[in-house]
């Protein structure tokens, strides 16, 4: 008979005990989605002494309390020799908040399993504060998973610009209206509620002067209990907008890109963005680090196919979703316009993450096969 | 405690057995694919009268005996008593080989089931004769699964002319080649192999007249041991083909169509059907119903833009198949070009059965929402 090794077996079950708590962890960090910008979103379990989860948490909103004070104070006492799973490196800096490294230390935390390295250099060094104090600090624990959580954060550390997701919605044959202009509703009731969601995990939803001018959309997040709403901004090169348009209603903030020297006169009390034009046209790479400015992490594009395929040619889509009907149409505008690609060996290459069903559609996500650019 | 039933136990038990025996028998059918038109495909497993199976058949190529036939001889005497299943109605009359109806009374069965009743006036009231010689005849099990192997020859049947199977490959954004017209690749090996696989499960592949001067096609099959080639169909109203193109070549038969007062001097030996054309087309409808008469039931179009439209305005698609590439190109021609659609309201809706990664690739199967027009 095989001999079973009980030191292994027990550190096969603290594994999976870890794994358990981390997932949960990232489970709750995501609870934060669209609401925590411009910081990431965090997830905490506080396990005491006998590894019994006695407080979870998770940062709700920027300026709020940090994950880690959450599941401390729903602790409380049963910290004391306990472990913290955290999602991202416990921050070390005092922001509006207290460096959480500290508040660790003096709930009596002996160990924090940490999942991803904090890679912004103003909040960093919480692993070592800890070690100092005598505390294991561990990392990369469901690394993969809490960095997917936390895409757009990360992205926007890295590369100092918003992390973007370019949201189409197609026929089969890759239109987004048919030959008359008439789109609605190529998809179905399913993938149109899915889209709300998408926009509410944004912090800011971005379309350009042809569907500004053509749908007049509305753009806030409809449908989604205590969802934030993000941000609507639409570039207007000539401030054409006019002041009944309805993303200037009240049901979100709205920011206007508009030229440098477009008259405004007629939209008194719209927040403006005046960037520089090149022949008539904002460039990406500006836009994107303005928006990044004003604390923009993650912003998602809705089109339409010119705007979309600027994005593309300046290497600034992180993500594609895609709501596939299943319908033909034969004729009518392509979802995407000119990307700079003329031969096929220049073809922007995607990897498919995702494909699901959505009612009768299907909604493919992929990511670029190479990390774009940085700007 | 609850009381077993025995004599319900013992249907459930035959039940689950008939199920099982008729599946493996569709699995036999579909071997036929591609091979046996202008007949239709049909598996048979024969039990003996204690269940066990004794013989399988299917019917291998047109001409060939029935699948009935095989699975009798397999069986030989163990087959009286037994039980026949069979994925359609049995045959009645004497075609090229004689009627199984008469074959199953003969070799001593008991029992005989079949998934489809025969639509085709001329081979039914095989299950009459059947029950006249004293033998049980019990039709529908499986019925849709069995119905789906030979979507092809029920098609056909029904409506008079070939099913169409409607192949593309595009990517994410509906094209099938870049701006300069380059095209290869955009879909993965995996992909590309798998349209042998359609191929060589169609009785014919057909091209219009774009494809053929732009890719000069082979569209005979390769990589699959065994394949029964399809007939390769070109559409060239003018007969402009060189007599070098590649469809000439002796890998598979060719079949081109021409209008009806081509100049075809340059293509001695060539077989032609010569067609009516009108405002410079041939009409899809005279196109099919010809095909049909020299005995093709299952159709693979496989482009262009023009000809696919064509057949989607005409009503005469039954099943789509896009291989669906992970990239943009934002130019380049359209997988789809008119169809007739305007408004959205005209769309083509599709029910997608089938979503598959192909390699990187997504393989999407859809089929109209409403059955075809008939012709």
């Amino acid at each position: 008979m095989r001999q079973e090794d009980p030191v292994a077996t027990s550190a096969e079950a603290n594994a999976a005990h870890d794994e358990r708590a981390m997932r949960r962890a990232v489970e709750l960090a995501a609870r934060g989605l669209g609401s925590t910008s411009p910081n990431p979103v965090v997830g905490c379990v506080v396990t005491d002494s006998a590894g019994t989860v006695v407080g979870e948490g998770w940062h709700e909103r920027a300026g709020g309390p940090h994950a880690e004070v959450h599941a401390l104070r729903a602790a409380g006492e049963a910290a004391r020799g306990g472990t913290a799973y955290v999602t991202l490196e416990p921050c070390n800096h005092t922001g509006r908040t207290g460096p959480c490294a500290q508040a660790l230390v003096e709930a009596g935390i002996a160990r924090v399993v940490y999942a991803v390295a904090d890679p912004n250099p103003q909040a960093s060094g919480g692993a070592a504060t800890l070690r100092a104090a005598g505390v294991t600090a561990e990392g990369g624990l469901l690394q993969a998973e809490a960095e997917a959580g936390n895409a757009a954060w990360l992205t926007s550390v890295r590369l100092g610009r918003p992390h973007v997701t370019w949201k189409y919605a197609a026929t089969l044959d890759g239109r987004s209206a048919a030959a008359d202009g008439s789109s609605r509703w190529i998809t179905s009731p399913e993938s149109r509620a899915d889209v709300h969601r998408l926009r509410a995990e944004a912090d800011a939803v971005l379309v350009g002067g042809g569907t500004l001018r053509t749908d007049d959309p509305h753009l806030a997040v409809r449908g989604i209990d205590g969802a934030t709403q993000p941000l609507r901004i639409a570039i207007d090169t000539r401030a054409a907008l006019p002041a009944t348009a309805r993303i200037l209603d009240d049901a979100a903030p709205t920011l206007l890109v508009v030229g440098e020297d477009a008259d405004t006169g007629h939209l008194p009390g719209v927040d403006l963005l005046r960037l520089p034009l090149t022949d008539g046209r904002i460039a990406v790479a500006d836009l994107l680090g303005r928006l990044h400015e004003r604390g923009v992490r993650a912003l998602l594009l809705e089109g339409g196919p010119t705007l979309a395929g600027a994005f593309l040619e300046a290497s600034a889509v992180d993500r594609v979703v895609g709501y596939l009907a299943p319908a033909l149409l034969g004729a009518g505008p392509a979802a995407l316009a000119d990307a700079g690609v003329t031969n096929i060996s220049q073809a922007l290459r995607l990897d498919i993450t995702e494909a699901v069903p959505m009612g009768p559609d299907l909604r493919i996500t992929a990511v670029p096969t190479t990390a774009p650019k940085e700007h």
